[in-house]
């Protein structure tokens, strides 16, 4: 079954507040500057947005901002969980509330203070054996209690199946770090990273180092989704949801999947692609650029193989010879992505995807740039999507 | 703008566990029980599903579930917040999924222990002042600290300004019951209420006495959507989704929305009932009987004059004359509701919605039913749902 709202709906207003280490300011207050700031980037007014959607894990509720910003009657709100799987997860949303006509303009938006408020590698502590997450209880007791300590066990056993390394590693935070060089946005700008860095900061879970980890970031990004027709007449060139899917695997686990008879394999991910080129009519070699989630630089290698940029177990030979730069076969993470911009779970990301079909990236490659992968998390139920030019 | 999603869905199949003051068991099990429950009763297997909703306030995410009961992989995932206003929002969910193609077969479903576990009467403790709930801060400190004290609150004001008062309320709690007395389901089962019994029992909060307010229960309750071609091979006759809305209204709060200019009015009611009519063609002389969302019976009033059934401020007379009786204009709440039957956040009105439009109520209206109406909470962003035969 091949859903019906690809090239449906487009992205037509990007805003996002600075991003710090610490924000002074709440949540609440983070995520409206955010969705004013998309509001007045394509021009639309407070109450012509009727839906609003976000992360099942953000503390904001969509109420508070509409009456905090003067929103008018929503007829459309809703959440996606799982963390970072949720990004283009909200696009989805309102991909279909846009297609179906149940709203007409949908914020997605995402306001944490991650570094001064509660910390993601703090781990989990406190009530722990819910009825949800009962499986938790079957690795926490071994210290398997943060995400850095999930991804690096599927880490290490990925690249003992497919030789990949630090060498390949280092390759993935490096080209993301020349990105943020060039982003003022960014928490690594003007500030590049060579090997002897990498190879001397200090080992979070073994094989990922300090470099190998995001940024953890106080700040709020949001985005504003409409039809093709109304987008027309905004100020922004839109960006096309060309497709957009959400899956989660057999067996599917929050972060670890780790009963799984291979626990390297992301099947989750591979779904997703195949319903995105499905809906598209797209292949790898169509996509001229990536947003691809980088919470961690090894879970890249994985969304590659994914979404058939190289075959299974090549992503360690794909990332060399600057493949994710500017020149390369797949420009990525153009923002600097979550390891050296900013993690705004995701929707940073989000944003980034619609500067590149617009022209506007800092990072902006030489190349026509027509159609964009952005991904979510993985590890957790995720999707991708592709954006492209409005037709 | 009007979505297009009515008729284009249907719910083939319900289940719930046993109610009780006590389970016994885990929410996840809970949540497990009825969803193979609902896919027995129409007879999908498991790995038929490939989409999953519920509650932002359900403990149990959709991939325990899938893991627990063998569904296969999920396309589609979601949750509706805002409690018990997102009862309908999970169809209106798979509505939107089923009709865009995004998923075939979508489960929706709510799992509590409500009286065991946490309980909702037990109010609001803790960490108040997130930045989603800043408002409640206005009015926490001065004692409405629970949702019966947030709705005796609207009560108050509506019945000055109606002259509605405990002779109708009473006509709610009463006629409600009655419908219980039938149900083997229900926690008053054989247990009819009298006049005495509601007088004399004790207040809750003014006006709210004991038997204006809702069950505390134990339970899960499940139902499956799916296309109308795919519902055409299955166990039972599917109940079609002929519209289905969600609404929130300028300056909406949670439960409260005490800083409007009216206390008593409850807007997104309206809203959500203009769009589902707007949807589907019809009005109230339409629906022939209701599954009308009673935590309170105050909150009953609102709703018929909302959906039409009576004109502003005449819902008081409406109820009387056993109008909500099973010969009445409005055969209402038919399995007790959540007054007499429990309460599971709506989600067992579903199914009586479902069952009501099979005609395998244990309160069957002797009259044709062909347009059932059902509803989520109201106070809080809402819903509604008009649900109707197989063409």
């Amino acid at each position: 079954m091949v859903a019906n709202f690809g090239g449906k709906s487009a992205i037509v207003g990007i805003g996002a507040t600075e991003f710090s280490k610490n924000s002074g300011r709440s949540e609440l207050q983070l995520a409206c500057e955010a969705v004013v700031a998309a509001l007045k980037d394509c021009g639309l007014k407070p109450d012509d947005v009727d839906g609003m959607v976000s992360f099942t894990m953000d503390s904001t509720d969509e109420i508070e901002i509409a009456r905090t910003v003067g929103l008018g009657e929503l007829n459309f709100y809703a959440c996606t969980p799982h963390g970072g799987g949720a990004a283009t997860g909200l696009l989805h949303q309102a991909a279909m509330a846009v297609s179906t006509g149940a709203a007409e303009a949908v914020v997605c938006y995402r306001s944490l203070n991650g570094r001064s408020g509660q910390r993601y590698s703090d781990g989990v502590s406190g009530d722990l054996i819910t009825s949800d997450l009962i499986h938790w209880g079957w690795h926490m007791p071994y210290g398997l209690l943060t995400p850095a300590s999930w991804v690096a066990m599927f880490t290490q056993r990925y690249n003992h199946l497919t030789g990949c390394g630090k060498d390949n590693m280092f390759e993935v935070a490096r080209q993301t770090r020349d990105m943020a060089v060039n982003n003022p946005a960014a928490f690594f700008y003007e500030k590049p990273l060579d090997r002897e860095q990498y190879d001397k900061a200090k080992t979070i879970v073994a094989p990922l180092d300090l470099f190998d980890c995001c940024q953890e970031s106080d700040g709020a990004a949001a985005c504003i989704v409409t039809t093709p027709e109304r987008a027309k007449d905004l100020k922004q060139e839109g960006a096309l949801i060309l497709g957009v899917g959400q899956a989660a695997g057999v067996d599917q686990e929050v972060m670890t999947s780790f009963y799984r008879d291979e626990l390297a394999a992301i099947p989750s991910m591979d779904i997703a692609a195949q319903q995105v080129y499905a809906q598209t009519g797209l292949c790898a070699d169509d996509i001229d650029a990536g947003v691809i989630y980088d919470a961690f630089t090894s879970i890249v290698f994985w969304q590659l193989e994914s979404w058939g940029f190289c075959k299974p177990g090549e992503a360690k030979d794909f990332v060399m010879n600057d493949n994710l730069s500017l020149k390369g076969r797949l420009p990525c993470n153009t923002h600097g992505g979550q390891l050296s911009e900013a993690y705004i779970h995701g929707m940073n990301g989000v944003n980034e995807g619609v500067r590149l079909v617009r022209g506007t990236s800092t990072n902006q490659p030489e190349k026509d740039v027509n159609n964009v992968l952005v991904t979510s998390g993985v590890g957790v139920p995720t999707g991708g999507m592709i954006l492209g030019k409005m037709k």
